[in-house]
């Protein structure tokens, strides 16, 4: 059988089975943002990792390797703030290949330390291999959370709200940037450019989400139309998203309109925004302080199963998961 | 600068330079086996992490899939078990190739599977995506340890013991033997195979030394030269050790005769034996009940820094730490 018959979902699915031989101290195994397993009463301790691999998940000749190193901790850190975490310690594998330099990978870590400062993580650790062809950077990230204050996916309850972060699409309208020069004057390129080069993630939120009252959550790594279709099966509903809610920065607007793209297949099914969606009741919502968060709801939990999304003429669409497989 | 000129330790000193951003409950970053952190008093975890690159790590007309994934896991229990540490939780990166099947992922978990029941290690997440040039793989590796269990490479005392578990160069001697057939007939050539392609790290024995009286430990992963500088610089002593008491198989007698080589040369320079050297004063050493273990004493700690090994002859020779460096 081919990967790209089973695909990356599928293939999980095989990778999953007898994985766990000890279950006693195990909260979250494989299929969630990072794993959580309890060394002591009380504590969870998180963990992630993620690959970064050249030609699939980066171009060196439209990255820096400041950005890089950035990003590669920036993905991680996602995964453990989508948890309510707080990431603690990294640890770093590098596949190096022989013509890179010294001062590549010095202004790499120094990317990665610059991101690891701003959040209080201690990088730890790490190998450091030579590769035949192209850059690989693995990173495998720690993180720490209160029991009570731990984020999953499966916790969506009929009639919660469906929550995002932030501004969806400006990252892989970004990328569509970085490939289709000739907007290099224009005022919007920056903010759409960073979006996807030095991403920003929603660690200091994500640890106050349990607390707040979400009852699911889920970093938007792979687009909306995925991780709202990952929340819906882990929690057994149906998710609503309403088309003219769902935000959108004011620059990729004027990109998508200038490229003649539409704004909405970026928030929904580009990648990498690493924003978070999550489901919250409506009470506990509107009990938080107007204005503090940068909170949009973007639709409901409903009884079945799937997404669909109600445009504003009350066409409705069924979003398939179709965020980015590496497989297909 | 290019990255030979400053080699793998020399990047590693790089890279150390301000990555611990809170120090709190750093036990150890950079630089040994693996990381200790103390999420709670008295225990600490352990957190460990090494990447497989094909065509530089293995070679696929060499090895199985089973075997491979067995090893992957293997060379990070082995970091954990020179720590002192119990293995408990690991996540994987893959980077597969597109040609790769899907029964070559589930194999190569099975042998990851396989040694990961044996020592009870769960594998709780990891990471999948594609790779245009060959097979990568991660491992993160989290173990336990009680503090008073913990093992560095820098308690080294004076007139300590050198020990070392099991015998020494099978694995390299093995690896020379895949790559210059004729022996397949010879009854030699199996015991050094399998060192080389599923070794077995001490992991059960790691966990014991410290109780013994082990001053400072080392896993033997780029030969004893290349540790055992390394157990002298972090200790600031001298290593004397003795060429005629290095422990050799009968089977890298017959296969070193056969081939020309010399067995000390693969015991010395050979690497990826996943034993452990560790040192020990003679009173704690002659104390362990005779026999039971599988140690050999084979040098002594002395004043001064380097390492030194005296043959039959008298004869002196300082070992340079010249293990496997991936950038020269």
């Amino acid at each position: 059988m081919k990967l790209k018959e089973v695909g990356e979902f599928g293939l999980i699915d095989l990778i999953s089975e007898n994985a766990i031989v000890d279950p006693t101290d195990i909260i979250i195994g494989i299929g969630d943002d990072a794993a959580a397993y309890a060394p002591k009463q009380g504590l969870l301790e998180l963990l992630t990792t993620d690959m970064l691999v050249e030609s699939v998940h980066f171009d060196l000749s439209k990255t820096t390797f400041w950005q890089l190193g950035y990003k590669a901790i920036a993905v991680n850190l996602s995964d453990i703030a989508a948890m309510g975490g707080k990431p603690r310690h990294a640890v770093i594998s590098l596949g190096l290949p022989s013509e890179f330099t010294v001062e590549h990978v010095v202004e790499l870590y120094q990317g990665m330390k610059e991101i690891a400062r701003e959040f209080s993580v201690n990088i730890i650790g790490g190998d450091t291999v030579s590769s035949p062809h192209g850059l690989v950077i693995n990173v495998a990230l720690v993180g720490e959370v209160e029991v009570a204050g731990l984020l999953r996916r499966s916790g969506a309850r009929v009639s919660d709200l469906v929550v995002v972060t932030g501004t969806l699409g400006d990252s892989a309208c970004g990328l569509d940037l970085l490939f289709n020069p000739g907007w290099d004057e224009a005022d919007f390129i920056w903010p759409l450019l960073n979006a996807h080069l030095t991403p920003r993630p929603q660690v200091l939120l994500g640890q106050k989400l349990a607390g707040m009252g979400a009852t699911s959550a889920d970093d938007i790594s792979d687009g909306l139309a995925n991780e709202a279709n990952e929340l819906a099966r882990s929690s057994g509903v149906s998710l609503r998203l309403y088309a003219d809610k769902l935000p959108l920065s004011p620059e990729i607007k004027q990109a998508a309109a200038l490229m003649d793209k539409h704004p909405l297949h970026y928030a929904l099914y580009g990648g990498e925004d690493y924003q978070i969606v999550f489901t919250i009741s409506p009470d506990r919502f509107f009990d938080l302080p107007a204005g503090t968060w940068p909170f949009t709801v973007v639709g409901d939990v409903t009884d079945g199963t799937g997404v669909f999304l109600l445009e504003a003429d009350n066409h409705i669409t069924k979003l398939e998961p179709k965020g980015y497989d590496h497989f297909r």
